[in-house]
């Protein structure tokens, strides 16, 4: 029995509420020996005041030293052991331009590529044909037709798309077709059990369609396959927690996320004042809040820490908006590290605030990695932090008598 | 190999002696904002003192986030997976009331009911019997007689006892017959495995002659059967530390779960002083002593704040006698915390000393929850108690060469 699986078997209704509000990528690091981290350097004074209040920990998000992926790193602050669910590759796709997966469904990563006249490929990447050029050529290929099978096709970036086979018993255990390398054919689709070998007969119908209906492109006559993937099976937050969950964020990608565990996906914010007022008018609904600012996470990645220094600031200056709600418990953390000095995401632990009548005060002054070392939540792995959101709202019973 | 397999595979024999204090439920919470705890507002020179000796450490008695019953606490303490080495209800409440369950018992707790006419239930708990008329009934069923099987049955209080039925073959996967609900007679016991048959039919023939016994009762003129479990299948201290260990306890629950690691109970004291007479006492004739003190617990689960304070300033009144024997390692934790202001057992973690020549010192000044936060035993759970202890006794050897 796991953690998720004992917080599953204790737990208890109440009316409390809970918001969540995740910083994409907000821990960093200094840039110069000595200097503050981008959250150190900004001003925070909302932060600063919950963080007196409340008790800080410094959050592990998968395990020491391990930097993860947008997925990985939100299945861990929502309780998925994100070692244990793991979420294919084609179905992270698809998640990530906001398609709802469904249990028919398979989900795949496909690359237009290059062909000569005898079918090998001259380039993988169809010499990364521009969004402009690709996004269209992938919605011509909504034309292709198998019958018993609904097929879906999404634009991505560049020379990138999802398809999307829906029928009845489709497996997603099907090889990668991409040869990995040029002066080949793609390879054909070979199944791995007797449920995906349906899925390499559509795969097969699909592209042969495809390529007829791509034959007289320059560049994106082709395409290659991979990753196959079935919804991952993951139990909702309703069964779980025994929280009506809503989930509120920009990008696609989160709210696919966020529906994967079962959450609903409210309103069409297009920015984090808008997030907000979704938060405010959805709050007699739901249990729990998961809030979702994209652009520490951005900033960092492009390496710009004024940029980002200035994102917190943002961030924070929404917080007494979100406390006049008055939550029971208010959690302000990120699925991960963007450090600004490395302009991508890192494995170093995460400040984790936790604000609630309930807390045990720490001697925290302010909302900081170097403070959050002092925590009275200690150093802690993600999936602990909604058992310990839970418990301080009363919704985790006692474990044995 | 969990932690305490790995412990019992690295053993070693010494003759170091061992003290555990446990103030239950001492961990604690403020009731006013930037308040001390129960422990940092009590007066407590003696654990101070020990504290700057020692080594502090933030315990977390289960996982983050879970508020332990006292037998998960215990367990925990005690060094077992406490997650993993359940005990059955019917067990802990035979544990509960001082019975030492064999290996061929199966305990039920049992609930006086009130039934009609046709048998059906009127009143789930007999009205709340109060426990003066509910004992001496209870002491009447012990006239039942069942060929081959040995019955146990004990009071608990107000509508609750025990039963113990001993015999060869008694499994103990029989489902509850307390139907939930008025207005229908019990539940027949339904085994869910084959072992379990014989104890659904003794089960039967004890309901029906208890039924006889009762029939003239107003109020308990039936009884239903929850919790049906054998004792649970846990290795016992001394072989898996490989330490001579005793238990000193003034009540029932903690003398029996101490029993159902191994624990020798010694001695019958009543007060706090009287079980450190049999501390010293029997000082020479173990490696191992838990000493359990109630009354912290019983004052934080009333919600008096000052009562608990007083608690504490009682428990450090009598550490100057545990330390006038040098204990090699002298260790004072809880089971969990009980804050005042909760009136309840809490998830929150534990400060825990472990006062030993073998200690790294660290920065503590004093024994309370703020300054277990920067302790150099850092936050750990407490399945890493006993380790811990056992090592700074010089009680486990190299791992590996």
């Amino acid at each position: 029995m796991d953690i998720q699986q004992l917080v599953r078997s204790l737990k208890t209704q109440n009316d409390s509420k809970i918001v969540m509000l995740v910083a994409d990528g907000l821990g960093g690091l200094p840039v110069e020996p000595g200097g503050p981290t981008e959250l150190e350097a900004a001003n925070t004074p909302n932060l600063d005041a919950l963080a007196k209040k409340g008790t800080l920990g410094s959050m592990i998000p998968i395990k020491p030293g391990i930097t993860p992926g947008s997925g990985p790193g939100h299945l861990g602050l929502f309780g998925y052991d994100p070692v244990r669910f793991l979420i294919g590759r084609g179905a992270l796709e698809a998640t990530g331009v906001g398609f709802a997966l469904g249990p028919n469904d398979v989900a795949i990563r496909c690359n237009f590529c290059s062909l000569d006249a005898d079918g090998n490929i001259t380039d993988r990447r169809a010499e990364r044909i521009p969004t402009e050029q690709s996004a269209p050529l992938a919605v011509k290929l909504r034309e292709v037709k198998i019958p018993g099978v609904e097929v879906f096709v999404e634009p991505v970036k560049e020379h990138r798309f999802v398809v999307v086979l829906r029928g009845e018993g489709l497996g997603g255990n099907v090889a990668d077709t991409d040869p990995q390398r040029t002066g080949v054919p793609p390879l054909q689709p070979v199944a791995s059990d007797d449920a995906s070998q349906r899925t390499v007969e559509v795969a097969q119908q699909f592209v042969a369609q495809a390529q007829k209906l791509l034959a007289d492109q320059p560049k994106a006559n082709g395409l290659t396959m991979r990753g196959f993937s079935v919804k991952p099976d993951i139990p909702t937050y309703q069964d779980v927690y025994g929280v009506r969950a809503a989930a509120i964020a920009v990008y696609p990608m989160y709210r696919g996320l966020a529906q994967l565990v079962g959450m609903e996906i409210v309103g069409q914010p297009a920015t984090l004042s808008e997030e907000i007022d979704v938060l405010a008018e959805a709050f007699d609904q739901y249990d729990f809040f998961f809030v979702h600012f994209k652009y520490t996470d951005s900033r960092g990645e492009d390496g710009d820490f004024p940029a980002k220094v200035k994102m917190i600031e943002e961030f924070d200056s929404i917080v007494p908006r979100v406390t006049a709600l008055s939550p029971t418990v208010l959690v302000v953390t990120a699925d991960h590290s963007t450090p600004a000095k490395f302009a991508s995401h890192s494995w170093h632990s995460v400040p984790t605030l936790l604000a609630a009548d309930t807390c045990r005060p720490d001697p925290c002054q302010a909302y900081s990695e170097t403070e959050a070392l002092r925590g009275g939540l200690g150093q802690f792995e993600a999936v602990y932090l909604m058992p310990l959101t839970l418990a301080h709202a009363g919704r985790i019973g006692k474990f044995g008598a």
